[in-house]
């Protein structure tokens, strides 16, 4: 499809906008008439700017309440619409937006709605141009797309159809259905825009919080099927009014927005595809859509990596029942493993102890995600535009793809155990000399419950963006915690299926944003028996998180749990939680090096959840804690 | 009165908001129990820690969804409920409170819930505990005051009792007639929280933008007499759920919140004491009420400090019109002057130009504002524990006060012209080499009309305090505008009479934050003819901000002007703004020295505005000028 985006919905000047959106490959452009009076170009020569880059003009939109008009005021209103038609023509553009009027004194009259918006249309007519006009949500008396098509109907211009806008459809609580019978050629323009839940005002919500298709909550891909089975064959465009795109770099912006709409497109394809035979089956419309190979049906944790190393994160490792499994073929790589839980140390090979200086702390900078089938990974992530990271492979070497999140995680894209991509193939086995030769299947931990890590507040959208577009995983609720000094919002990505869980932080405050580490700063592995590896662990001298003794006497008032049970927890500091499904056990490691920390956790039936209850007081008790957690 | 705060009011861990709380001078606290479990004090050592530092247990906070429960799950409640008062007996509080069911599965049954209330009280009276039971403003069935009274004399039981919230009154739409006929001593707490008026699901509302009394749009000072007048004494205590408190430095935090009750009982103080005699007249009850010298009664813009000078500056001065008027006897002070408006530039003598180094970039760094009585403004100063300024003044030289405000700007008090601490006085006149002889009166510019500055977010509430509580200054409605960069949010302040005002444009974004200069950065002059001022600073080689065309083309088609007038505001670079009212005229230096730039504005007829249509394009402009202002 003709894909365009708003100037709106990109920052900075006029010209910058236009080169960020020529780069990440758009066919066209909505001129916002701010952006235009704000801007030193002159009409013509933003016109020549567009033809320069390759882009389209598919829309003007410099028209606000032309109907519902006073009729004393009118007269004024069509001199304004001419000045704007005058701009318009230089411009170069044939189609106009014109919004149902928002002010509180427009004038709920069908008729006389229709005879103004007929008299625009009439001047529209004049220069051969369209209006295409749409409901906004909180439009005074029109305010749903079927308000908009009465009107349109009501009119009755070759000039005059609609515009359909995605946020203002499904704001209202509207969907698909509402565009039922309405002719694709008297559609206009189709705008795009999805949105998160939010309890608050829909023009708050509207100005401020809009996100692109996939990042909100909106199921946008039934409308935009719906409008195009109509017949509809312009432009599909983004208009996003967000307060994190306004402050965002928008050569960023523009690639996350074409981004969104490649897997919008991708949605419709699915859409019309997969859907089962039979009389009610559409009719896939005759149009190009994005065909990238799809999305990993399973993703499993693999591994996490950690960036570099010493003796020390050695002892604390062994310390945590973690062995040396292998060593890389050709890399200063070293496998940790403790039963299915798999830790690859990253670095410059045997140093001393480096901990000492801040930079070359270690930190959890990757994480090694399985697939079926990498090469269809790997051609998926450049379909999508997300560029890979340079890995070597060295020859008969397995071949792992890479790519970085926005925030900068590594990610690594494996084969399944034994596959042919299997990261496992890279190491030279190295015997556990504490096992009694081979080791006990089912010996040890079970693996990776889940990573987390801090995502600043204008880059979760596209953190989350990038999960859903290239894995296929979604986003579960919010979740709202309060640390000491700032409130963090966590949300759970996890794939259709498979194990994988991660754990996103995102931070907004001032403080959070500036004091939490980077990186992967959670990781959490599930064992049989938490109790058992608590003490373990403390034997062995492995700084534990000290949980506060009056969380357990809180314990006692929130759960009917036998005193012995509150009593062992509380000797080995486990927290507890439980929910109708199950129970759940977790003990958290001091943070190592200031950079993350260990949690080990026991889900027992079938709790699926993570403690989010513990959360303040665990947060509470590691600001009061900063001592390490590697053994003396 | 007694004054207390809620520990989750400000941040930090349990023992860091205690010491916070003292130091500010409350005399109690309530507890909440989320801070009492993460903590690692014990609760006899939170009493204890408590009794050190003077403070007093006032309440604690431990239940929620105590009535309206399923009878099934009740015996669990009432267990968890015993738990709670065995700690709250090692706490040493006698008030709990409880609030209403806000769990969607709470049961309407007004007599089950009296028998659970009940019983509740029943536990509480073995311990000598008093339950104030309070309506949370989304409680599923008892979500007003006048729900929660009912139940309370349902109950009656001698330790149940009501607790008044003033965020949760009013953000229903209720006031003080909700109150009517409730007696004092049933009322066993008083809770007070603002909030701006925000369209917001109301428990977001509540849990993140609450603000201390006289920082939102509550009126407080009507519920909180009621209460006091119906025969309540206990303390006045503040609970805040805010997301800018949660990162703030806590002793900061407890400071301000101080101050909101101090000027609140100032609020009650008038309110007793101002209301007309007559048989209505509410009798101001025998409490103890904050009470300093008013706040003044007009205050007027005197002049504008830059922190330094140079030769340059000098030029850009004497191009704008400004000529020395006086040099101050015993400081490297120079006074400027164009007519009614007062530059002061405060530097350590004639030095070379130093606009190269930032550090010595000239910046507008403090406001003089006159008063009529400035000991009195010291006095109310000192008692709403704001620290003043270390002034010097010399023998015979006018006593200024000086007072930072929070974000930094220095706010100089002087007396008004003429009088004993009139800062003119300080001045040695120097004759006007460009005027013949005596000044005509009349000529020059007007003065002041108002100085802006960036406010970060997380200021922004303590900025408006200190304005609103030291100077009797309103704000005004909230102005939202976009730069290429961000979002910026504009609130003016004004005193009840005078001329003064005060712009704070809050920045909430990382961009704006980051990159906005301190301190004033805009400063608008009055002057009698806008196109002839913006003629003679051009012809004078001051740089002036280049609108764009497309804003006069924009302007033709939004306002109904001669085109000659059109074409002599776009020669001149002067926009233009028009109300019911009147007219607003405009132009903008180029920042100076990248710090500030200087308005000069006309207003004809009655328009009282900024311009606020032109904010959009004049920020554009400014991102894409970046040349100086100051004459070749």
């Amino acid at each position: 499809m003709h894909k365009a985006i708003a100037t709106v919905s990109v920052s900075g000047a006029l010209e910058e906008k236009l080169t960020a959106i020529a780069a990440a490959k758009f066919d066209g452009i909505e001129v916002f008439d701010s952006d235009l009076v704000a801007s030193p170009l002159r009409p013509v020569e933003v016109a020549r700017r567009c033809a320069d880059l390759g882009l389209s003009i598919d829309l003007f939109q410099p028209l606000r309440d032309v109907e519902g008009v006073d009729p004393q005021q009118f007269p004024q209103t069509l001199r304004r619409v001419g000045r704007k038609l005058d701009v318009m023509e230089q411009l170069g553009a044939t189609t106009l937006l014109a919004c149902s009027n928002a002010t509180p004194s427009a004038v709920g009259d069908a008729d006389l709605s229709a005879e103004q918006l007929g008299a625009v249309g009439d001047l529209a007519q004049e220069h051969g141009f369209t209006v295409a006009f749409e409901a906004l949500a909180w439009g005074t008396h029109i305010n749903r797309v079927s308000h908009a098509w009465d009107l349109v109907r009501r009119v009755d211009h070759p000039s005059v159809a609609l515009a359909v806008d995605t946020f203002h459809l499904l704001a209202r609580g509207d969907d698909a259905t509402a565009l039922h019978g309405i002719p694709g050629d008297r559609i206009a323009f189709l705008q795009v825009a999805d949105a998160p839940v939010l309890a608050m005002d829909v023009l708050q919500w509207s100005r401020h919080h809009r996100v692109f298709p996939g990042q909100g909550s909106f199921d946008l891909a039934p409308v935009v099927a719906a409008v195009v089975e109509a017949g509809y064959r312009g432009p599909l465009s983004l208009e996003i009014f967000s307060d994190v795109v306004r402050e965002a770099d928008p050569h960023v912006t523009a690639l996350d927005a074409m981004r969104s709409l490649l897997h919008l497109e991708e949605e419709l394809r699915h859409r019309w595809d997969g859907a089962a035979a039979g009389p009610d089956k559409p009719q896939r419309p005759r149009i190009e859509l994005f065909d990238p190979p799809p999305a990993p049906s399973e993703v499993e944790p693999a591994f996490v990596e950690v960036a570099t190393h010493g003796p020390d994160l050695d002892r604390l490792l062994a310390a945590m029942g973690f062995h040396v499994a292998g060593r890389h073929r050709t890399k200063p790589v070293t496998w940790w493993r403790n039963g299915g839980a798999n830790v690859l140390l990253n670095g410059a090979g045997d140093l001393e102890d480096r901990w000492a200086t801040a930079a070359s702390r270690p930190s959890i900078t990757g994480i090694g995600l399985a697939v079926d089938d990498v090469p269809a990974f790997a051609a998926r992530r450049s379909a999508l535009l997300w560029p890979g990271l340079p890995l070597r492979h060295g020859p008969g070497e397995a071949v792992i793809a890479g790519v970085d999140s926005p925030t900068g995680i590594h990610t690594f894209v494996t084969g399944r155990p034994g596959q042919a991509d299997d990261w496992q193939r890279d190491f030279v086995a190295v015997a556990d000399p504490t096992a009694d030769g081979e080791e006990e299947p089912g010996a040890g931990w079970v693996g990776i419950d889940h990573v987390g890590y801090a995502v600043p507040f204008r880059l979760s959208e596209a953190e989350i963006s990038f999960h859903r577009t290239l894995f296929g995983m979604l986003p579960g609720a919010v979740s709202e915690f309060t640390d000491p000094r700032g409130r963090v919002r966590s949300r759970v990505m996890r794939p259709p299926t498979g194990a994988l869980r991660i754990v996103l932080n995102v931070t907004e405050g001032l403080a959070t944003r500036a004091g939490g580490p980077a990186g992967i700063n959670q990781v959490a592995f599930a064992c049989p028996d938490v109790l058992r590896a608590a003490r373990a662990m403390r034997a062995a001298g492995v700084g534990l998180l000290e949980v506060p003794d009056n969380y357990y006497d809180d314990l006692a008032a929130r759960f009917d749990l036998p005193a012995a049970r509150i009593a062992e927890l509380r000797a080995e500091g486990v927290m507890y939680d439980r929910d109708e499904r199950g129970e759940f056990l977790h003990v958290y490691t001091r943070r190592i090096a200031g950079a993350f920390y260990v949690e080990v956790l026991q889900r027992l039936g079938g709790y699926d959840g993570y403690g989010a209850a513990n959360t303040p007081v665990r947060l509470a008790a590691q600001a009061a804690q900063v001592r390490d957690a590697r053994p003396a």
